[in-house]
């Protein structure tokens, strides 16, 4: 049984669930920590892809640039950027006395609109939610499953109609049989129409329960881990193939759709990387194959909520 | 009933197709005129998109500068691109008695690897079958039915194991009731293995039939074409959902496979264009869709060819 | 006489400044409106242009995505990119009662490291600060000289071993005798070692005065504007264009330095843009002086500033 | 003394020069071998950095793709890169008896438009030629100085009004005392206006001589290799700063101007990468340097040209 993102040996996750009725607040940060060591010291290759640019995430340009990632991985909403991105800064202030002086450091915050199921105008999430995010997640213990659907940055997020958020899944990947390694996701689902879901090939559409009618505007964020030694171009070329993932799942990557994509590896980078060939096939269907089970199973894993003016985002029934 | 990218005003399409048996040639060129003007005066708004980028095209740069497309579209096999590089710029110079001094023009040529069922090694292809392909593609009828399966380019290609090659389709596209336009698009399909293709979302899986094993490797192209007034930004929004329609069919995306997608709008450059909003996303729709039905009908009309070393690739059982 | 990017018509900035002793703030907020109607519902034609992405920039994403601009753009120092966001999402809220219901907003903050002169873990800048910027910003007079050098976001650069900070400047332009408008650019310098320095042609090297010894990192943002009517795309070949006048100063375009370009044009968006041609050439010229201008510009307003350690970033001797 | 590119260990370089009155023929094919070793089974890592896409190249998408050159780089004239594609994988297929079943090569091609002195209608530009200027270079000895100037693909090449061509450069390399190493660059010069020139930090202008007048279109081709250890993503770097070297000479980067570099490293493969850092900013330098030194000796070696018209392109008596 695989637990998801977690299954990449280092990687934690924590999550900080901020939910009220009066103002309705259904919202909270996510943390994932790409490895367990010190990342300013060790940082990791990595890779960006952007399907649909519709979002606003920070730290994206300078993974893009040096291919590696340096800092946690932090999901909100989006008007929770600006605090988020403060208070991973100030968690890496206190844990780095010479940060500042003059040397910066580049945490990446991404997000979802949540403001369909929260009132998003409280600007509910502070940066003390967030340094408390990544203090959690460098505590979590290694492996353990984790939270998933209407949890931290997941809490008010909706996806097909249904209540969406979080999930997470891992597949083994042995190529050519020389390498035997775990690719991993994340994703935070807020995006797609009723009619555009698609499990395991079957298009659902819009039969049974109630789901919220709407745009299918809204948003996926995608994070891939492996323990593979991979370089950030080859990583880059994993994350192009998230797109493959969620299509499977009916992902229209709708004109107001924000789909961006982070892969990462914590491999040794002491070896020089093998050169692209055949054997990374294995791992490109790997990501369609993982990237499809994650969006399924934040489906799976978000239970029933209700939102801003009364909105029910009921838990998906077929999954 | 539509017949595809023709059915777009102005597109014409034309094929040269070369077989024979001794050394085998399974091999050919296909011409697609964005439309049916002088494009040099006229050229149209039009994007690219890479999905992967194991290929050799010519001409894409420019477009990409540019946004526009000046001359026509051609594919064929991998080692004929030079010959049919060299044959429509022929055609060209004879069209034009200014051109090449010093003006330059920029023929698109885009290919996929045939020398499973062909013998590259004979460059059969030679720049006089492209002026042909250029020239039959400059008197054909308008909006009549064109040949699909193994013709022109399409000769020598495999797909999913099976007989594959040129694929067309058009779907009408009315977004917010303003606009009604015909969105088209032209495959050329030579790549996935057998248990990759899915039908309308079954995954029919290696049942059936006799497939060609072989690697997941080879190529896709697309071509989308519309009437609608779409400026070349918002072509490349389109290309990039190319991926959502190949996704649909199992396309893997292999580590050495290209897929290339030009996309270019005949209509008015006169007007400007909408600034884009939610009306885009019925397009984008429209795109998974076209290209989904377009690879689906590449094998349904590819009939079953022998090919080198007695190689034999079946007409897909599952269409 | 010229007084910067404020001579494009619409187009506001203004300065907050953050000074203080003890503990050493050398900060600040630069706010500059595209123009000065509603951007929400009249976003502007905007491009960007990574040179060297070692940066944390905040919005572009979307404007790649959309090529349009819609909110403030916002100049700070690095840590503070999350606290000027939340401030420029705080002074939108205010002024759209139904933003984030569930409508989002974009702005954009781009960031050079002003840690060497500025106490930066105090985290001086607050999102109060930001919305200050903002509102003066759009009750700004039009075409009035703009205070450059230490003001602003750029209180505690260094450019060059000299102090940096804020410059503009303007040049008319006049392509084929048709068009007659006016390109703006206002740039933060934060990046080069003495030795790097080139004024108009003469490599002043590390002559004179005493220039602050440093890496070369560091960062240069570049705003372009204009009242001609380009689109998106035109405008990112302009952007392209930044980095010929970046060169004729001698800006490394070091490892460590972020240098970002946005562009944008509040030229009639009811007219079709003019396709692509030679008309273009002066507008590339164009770039290149204007950011050279620029340049120079910022190293001719900055004062002499003293700051963290008693370290005395001097007025360039040169310009 | 340095003799250019071919100082970097194992790069060959040879031109096939076409050059005759009646049809007035100023053209020809350079060759350039990466290294000297079997390419398609020892590919180097390699970048593309395009600044201005109006060009017609061959092979870049793969190189982007794959971050790897496995086969010789050509250029030529515009309309002959097709004629040259074909002469390269004729040359290729002669050495490589299994090549086409089915695995493919993907030779380089890149082009200016020689088309204000060489009657490019001609055509006079075979395969032949190219495949003579690949052998040509297999047996060049290594280290020599090369031919520059109007020789090769820089027969009919104009560059800011004077003959431009080949020109080629390189230096020496020592970042933070850990590596020696050679930096070579080569280009093909054909782009500026007279008053464009820069030689040194002095704008020359219009002064003396007689030169071509003309628009700032036309191209220029920069290819950098080093026998450093740098990985595709590193290589990409240098060579996005390749424009910081054209800019000290002036080129415009004009409308019609195609700017492609393509930079290769010839250092082993089999030790990891050095993480980026300070150590690549000597490196960028460098970069920026060796272009510029190479784009003036095109012009100290391009000796007066007659062409069509009986138009003269003189030496420039600036360098």
């Amino acid at each position: 049984m695989t637990s998801g993102i977690t299954d990449v040996p280092g990687v934690r996750v924590a999550h900080v669930t901020l939910s009220q009725d009066a103002p309705v607040v259904r919202t909270g940060v996510t943390c994932v920590l790409p490895h367990h060591r010190d990342l300013l010291a060790h940082p990791v290759p990595a890779a960006v892809h952007v399907v649909n640019g519709y979002g606003k995430p920070v730290g994206l340009s300078q993974v893009v640039e040096l291919g590696e990632l340096e800092a946690p991985v932090l999901l909100t909403g989006t008007l929770a950027v600006g605090a988020v991105h403060e208070g991973a800064v100030r968690e890496l202030l206190g844990r780095h006395p010479d940060l500042g002086r003059p040397a910066t450091v580049n945490p990446v915050v991404l997000e979802c609109n949540d403001g369909r199921l929260h009132d998003a105008r409280t600007l509910a999430v502070r940066p003390a939610h967030a340094e408390a995010a990544v203090r959690a997640a460098r505590t979590a213990g290694e492996g353990h499953p984790i939270g998933q659907g209407a949890v931290g940055a997941g809490t008010g997020m909706v996806a097909f109609g249904w209540k969406g958020g979080i999930g997470t899944a891992s597949v083994p990947v042995q190529d050519d049989g020389r390498v035997r390694a775990t690719l991993g996701a994340l994703v935070l689902t807020n995006m797609g129409r009723p009619e555009d879901l698609v499990v395991h090939g079957r298009r659902v559409g819009a039969r049974g329960g109630e789901p919220v009618a709407g745009p299918a505007d809204g948003s996926v964020v995608v994070l891939l881990a492996t323990d593979a030694r991979l370089d950030a171009r080859q990583l880059g070329r994993l994350a192009r193939r998230a797109q493959n993932g969620l299509a499977r799942t009916g992902v229209p990557t709708a004109h107001g759709s924000g789909e961006f994509v982070l892969a990462w590896s914590t491999g040794s980078t002491t070896d020089a990387p093998r050169r692209d060939g055949g054997w990374l096939t294995p791992w490109f269907d790997a990501v369609a194959e993982v990237v499809e089970e994650a969006v399924l199973s934040s489906l799976r894993h978000a239970c029933a909520t209700t939102g801003l003016d009364g909105l029910v985002a009921d838990r998906c029934p077929h999954v």
